[in-house]
């Protein structure tokens, strides 16, 4: 059944794209299998994340982006875009899905477009590893582009996007101290910075703080500077100037676009590598009941959970033990 | 050093206290040290969880019940009351901090009262990790209450209030589609939930949205049923009622209060030991480069992560034993 739903993926059916999406958010374990048969497919799409704070447009702006980037072709080919909506806040708004609904009905039709939300509402790290098997997903499916948009409020979202290929920040005036924006690490994680809505009030000044502030980092020749650009995606104002800063950013330094590429690799890996490891512990490497023991002597207060943790794992890595 | 820290901090010294806070907020290695010399002291605070979105009031509502709970005594004593506000939007608005300089006036002299905002931007989990630490070192300095507030918009978020005593949902009405708030998991992680700003239109119509929601759910006897409560929090309108619900909810089934311990107790030691397996097996389990390798060949499509993880684990708990 997978080996069809692969071979069905890489066909670039949008239903088979669909029900495998579904599989990684629900976390079954056909999902894995899956994964495992098309991951050697991907590493070909151009991977754009979107963060920024609720009610900078980012929604707006991602539709905006998809009509642009769609209307452009490379060798005669137009670029196909597959978004994926990281919306924590549906479980309270349920923005996630009507939103989604609302986004396909504008591209309905168009093949080159797919549009998915994930909203999983698992364990932690869930979230990111489910838009990280997405992904794969899309690449694998041949997706020129893929935009994972977040709204950059939970830790996940931020971690989501950080290994993006590119990565744009979204702001918008008068939503706040506009200095604090900038103290709190977000300066570290974007490419390109967004001020959307730059019609209104506020908009020259936070761009101006933005720059002031890129002006105190020391760029090294020939090091990309995040450029600071102005949107009003309603009115599609600033968008093609956009994508083509982003296409600038891609075709500037190649090797940050493989850096990029590993890190994802890497925080996949230790991700699964921790979670796969506490399923094993439990099935083969615990006496009955042990685990549990442990939890009860924690919850009594008779054993600290640090200890707890290092005693378990003494047994399969010793300390001193060098392999 | 951090033996002194640690009894600085079961004489309930405030200083003492959000060092403390700190070292755990910024991961420090220090901070392992001191939880396991406090951990045998806690176990005694009453924790609170509150969520909820953006905007629902839950900050001035927390001020609310600081002053409420601060008014009540139990045998002669006042009670003390800490607050963890987890505020994920602070990398971008600086809520947090602002907020917490502004709430930290309204107590200034009152010594059972301890606030403090957590924004921690680490790895995955590392939020929830501190928050966790925190609530431990409040406990053991002795705070009666502690109420530790999210906004209930990322996965963390919600992860980390589910594991309190009491866990109160707070909704608005017109913050959107009210039925796919409650679709959306949120009905079972509510222990109460608050109607907040309960004097705008639609309120009463929220509040019916819930209870009948609630009335499809088969209530066995003696089981509590979340109570559906009104609040208008800048009027102080039925914060008493609510921190009533609260006493009510916490006498009515101790063995909830010591199964929610254990779930505590349980997340803890599961999210201790993958994290500190990573770091064990990268310093004793691995040949030199090993990672990097593997690292390497996913990123290359030689190896795909779930295989590449598997092969790490396969070294330490082989699969078919049992020991």
């Amino acid at each position: 059944m997978n080996s069809s739903l692969a071979d069905r993926i890489l066909a670039g059916d949008p239903r088979a794209i669909a029900r495998a999406i579904s599989l990684v958010e629900s976390e079954d374990a056909a999902a894995v299998e899956l994964i495992r048969a098309i991951y050697a497919h991907t590493g070909q799409s151009y991977i754009i994340g979107i963060t920024g704070p609720p009610g900078a447009g980012k929604s707006t702006l991602v539709e905006r982006l998809i009509a642009t980037i769609r209307s452009q072709s490379v060798q005669g080919r137009r670029l196909s875009v597959a978004v994926i909506a990281v919306d924590p806040t549906s479980p309270f708004s349920g923005g996630a899905i009507l939103g989604d609904r609302l986004r396909m009905l504008t591209h309905s039709g168009d093949k080159g477009v797919f549009i998915r939300s994930m909203a999983t509402r698992g364990h932690l790290g869930g979230l990111a590893r489910a838009t990280s098997d997405a992904t794969l997903i899309l690449d694998a499916a041949g997706f020129d582009i893929i935009i994972i948009e977040t709204v950059g409020v939970g830790q996940d979202e931020v971690e989501i996007v950080r290994t993006a290929d590119a990565c744009i920040v979204t702001l918008v005036p008068g939503a706040g101290d506009d200095i604090q924006a900038l103290k709190a690490g977000i300066m570290e994680i974007a490419d390109l910075f967004v001020v959307n809505k730059a019609d209104r009030d506020g908009a020259e000044r936070l761009a101006l703080t933005l720059e002031s502030n890129l002006s105190l980092h020391s760029f090294k020749p020939g090091q990309w500077r995040p450029p600071v650009l102005n949107t009003v995606a309603t009115t599609n104002t600033g968008v093609t100037e956009l994508v083509d800063a982003i296409w600038r950013f891609r075709d500037q330094d190649k090797t940050l676009q493989s850096r990029r590429q590993r890190m994802r690799g890497e925080s996949r890996l230790r991700d699964l590598v921790s979670q796969r490891f506490m399923k094993r512990l439990e099935r083969n490497g615990l006496k009955p009941g042990e685990f549990d023991d442990l939890v009860e002597r924690i919850a009594a207060r008779s054993i600290d959970p640090y200890s707890a943790a290092d005693q378990l794992l003494d047994r399969v890595i010793p300390v001193a033990a060098k392999t």
